[in-house]
């Protein structure tokens, strides 16, 4: 269905304001702070930040990008390589701006996702020159509708001196209806966020805006760049195996029914994978309460398992989005999206007490995880909204695979160079050899159920060897730890290529 | 006010139950889970416990203690001492226990406070068969009314098979009606908390229970063991004069009015001295929001500057008992007691955006914090509440002097050798240096503002040197370290009983 531009902008005057990319990038100045839509690669802005990108070749302008999380694979690459970003805010996942991150190019904050509208409210970061938002209309009363992600697009553009709105007209006008957009009160102010159940509405369809703050309106009709979701393999087809096992012990143990907890599931082929893994169990009538919607949990609505999702970013194979875009009314009643603070907001999760599902980077051998640093040092992505839906989730489970590159990693070590979770977080970790349940347990009771159902075999032995060492050392402290070598095994693979002892 | 027994047991057929502390501890059997009221010495169960202890002197007898917290010195290192604690959950306090923690012979589990009655309810601890309860009446409806703490002890009541009340006569009646007991409903149907200021009162004034699970009474007059709070020397009245001056820079940014945000101040000497700072200040009307009320409290309450004070336990001097105790109705409009699921609750600290002060044991230059693992391995105190208020808090503030034992530790090091708080929460650190405000920064911008503005003089050329070498090592990664000398600093310590550089 083609809609005609005047169709897709409710307000009349605004038609003035219709620009090209080049000249709504031209308002933007040296300095300045943007905010843009954008949740992993879902609902970015696309052409504005390109054109500017164009623009700082041979200009000098440098500008802080603060969006929901990681955008397409083409805006940070392009305005990281022409050196026109001072600090990215909170979130990113693209080889080259993560390149200058780690060479100290880029100043990089890696935030909590839920906590960073808290932020801008505050006045901590920002002021917002620019809000840059994608959207599939403007409505007649104000709202400007989102596309495929909300993230921090609200909170943006409500704080932001000045608006460009990307409309994209590749979305039909079906896409209106199933955001559901609420700001929460100032703090100091606020009332309880009335949202009880995963499919709760308690907001409004669009991002209610002062009109007169939209300076450029930029047609665009590109669409969201697939996500790179690596198919299910036999091991990640184990870990939701294991996965699915124990949740069948929660249901035995009298602490779920059939029909589970709403489900969070990070992003990533593995997270995605273990999700797929549900296709085929017997827990039915499924609620998703997430940040990102990966391909697995359309999957599962076809399936009949999953009755209904909600997220604040849908992020799918290009096969996917042919699927769900060309027959989204086929889904608009069974998924609503909402701004990130909503989607990852602690009180809520704690609320509906969620089981939380995501993957880590590394874990030690008392349950710290890091999902960030390589080596603690060498940033991958972000945190994301992983720690909001730990810490209060009902179940907090990480998966990883028990090894990397090779075998020569471990993913089981004797402490994480870097803390993204804390052992006061962490409840269960899943592997390709099995699970271990950490919930209510001390640090020494954790160490043989991580190794001995979390261990890939050939790290095994070497982790007991530096346990056993380290509660000789201490005479048996609460947490024993050898602190000449409790980060060896990361400089043995800086010098040696491998974490193997010799 | 002299109050008999038969006044303070509202139920009659309940007069049958009394017996002595003896008859009541003779109940408990081996291996038995038994909650315990108390939390940092106050509404601790005083005398069961000690006849437990008595008992367990010729008889092989282990438990598993849960608490709210802390309790009075007594009761854990004779249970302790006597070999009776199998397991310890989520707090302790006391010299005799941690010992034998981090001896390996009690097993800990250091939890966040306000997760405990999650897990209680999900039955992943427990499940509980003695819940021993210090009150101070017995309502005619079944209320028990707690003393001077609440904790844990209405999840405890609602889900042990038995109770135990020790009825505490040493307290007026005028402590009924300071409680507000109110237990959210299971996940999945849980309500939002109808708590929106600090002064709101949502439950009951007392534990609602079964009377027929009521198995004995036992009568005591034991007031609680006063706090050991150090009084403020010079440099815990500069780190608050920092802390004050860093709140008035938040009025001038427009972030703060002279009212402030409710403020919670963890346990201890240190926060409780930075409280005491306010005295002076130009700040009124000032409500507290926290888990423990200290003598900074009740002193400010009475220069005037707090208005309303909510919290889970009254922890004070002997001085301050008398006065408080002694005109507990000056005080009961302007306290309330709440069970430290809802005083620490992530829903309600987040809508309330809570100004949140703890102490630090330690803090690297990225503002990662340890408050619970001396020298990463030996097990202090723990956690207690500080991580359900700093992550959710408006402003999360460390508290640290900047060295300890004469110098010979610097209490900023490069990395800690335990996390507690990791660099995402960690908002604000004040040491008698000084103030780093960390909000929105990047790794390494936080690093020159830690060092200059907090560590101690003659530690900041050895950071630096540390840092220098890192960024040069690791070509200026995100989050520069050096993995082989990061926790050298405590290794130094053990081998030579300084973190001095030589």
């Amino acid at each position: 269905m083609e809609i005609t531009i005047e169709k897709r902008i409710g307000i009349p005057s605004l038609l003035t304001k219709v620009k090209t990319a080049e000249e709504a990038a031209a308002l933007i100045h040296d300095g300045d702070i943007v905010g843009m839509s954008g949740f992993t690669r879902a609902g970015d802005a696309k052409v504005v930040p390109l054109a500017l990108a164009e623009r700082a070749k041979n200009e000098n302008i440098k500008i802080d990008v603060y969006t929901g999380a990681s955008l397409g694979p083409e805006v940070d690459q392009r305005l990281a390589e022409v050196g026109a970003i001072r600090k990215r805010v909170p979130y990113q996942g693209d080889p080259v701006i993560r390149n200058l991150i780690n060479k100290g190019e880029i100043l990089y904050v890696d935030a909590h996702l839920s906590h960073n509208a808290e932020l801008v409210r505050q006045g901590i970061i920002g002021p917002i020159d620019f809000a840059i938002i994608e959207a599939t209309a403007i409505t007649e009363d104000g709202l400007i509708i989102p596309t495929t992600s909300v993230g921090n697009s609200p909170i943006y553009a409500k704080y932001a001196k000045n608006i460009i709105v990307e409309l994209n007209v590749a979305h039909s006008d079906t896409l209106v209806g199933v955001h559901d957009i609420f700001i929460p009160e100032e703090q100091g102010d606020r009332q309880p966020i009335q949202l009880l159940k995963a499919k709760d509405r308690i907001g409004e369809i669009g991002i209610r805006v002062e009109p007169e703050k939209i300076q450029a309106i930029v047609v665009s009709d590109q669409t969201d760049a697939p996500s790179l979701i690596v198919a299910p393999d036999d091991e990640t087809q184990t870990m939701a195996n294991h996965l699915l096992d124990f949740l069948r012990g929660e249901i035995k143990a009298g602490r779920l029914t059939n029909k589970l907890a709403p489900i969070q599931s990070g992003v990533g082929s593995v997270a995605n994978a273990v999700l797929e893994g549900f296709k085929e169990s017997e827990f039915e009538d499924l609620e998703v309460f997430s940040e990102v919607l990966q391909d697995a949990v359309f999957n599962l609505i076809d399936a009949g398992k999953v009755s209904f999702a909600s997220c604040t970013s849908i992020t799918i194979s290009e096969e996917l989005q042919k699927k769900v875009y060309g027959n989204i009314e086929k889904y608009a009643d069974k998924i609503v999206l909402r701004p990130q603070e909503i989607s990852n907001h602690p009180e809520v999760i704690r609320r509906l007490g969620l089981i939380a599902i995501n993957a880590a980077l590394e874990v030690d051998i008392y349950g710290n995880v890091n999902s960030t640093h390589v080596s603690g040092t060498r940033m991958m992505n972000g945190i994301g909204g992983s720690g909001d839906f730990t810490r209060n989730s009902r179940i907090s489970i990480f998966v990883t695979k028990s090894y990397a590159k090779g075998g020569t990693i471990s993913s089981i070590v004797p402490m994480v160079p870097h803390h993204d979770h804390t052992e006061h977080d962490v409840h269960v970790i899943v592997t390709e050899q099995g699970v271990a349940d950490l919930r209510g347990l001390a640090p020494k009771e954790r160490v043989p159920l991580i190794i001995e159902n979390c261990v890939h075999p050939d790290y095994k032995q070497q982790l007991w060897d530096y346990y056993n060492e380290a509660v000789e050392l201490t005479g048996g402290h609460h947490t024993p730890h050898n602190l000449e070598k409790a980060l060896s095994w990361h400089v043995n693979l800086a010098k040696n290529g491998t974490m193997k002892a010799e």
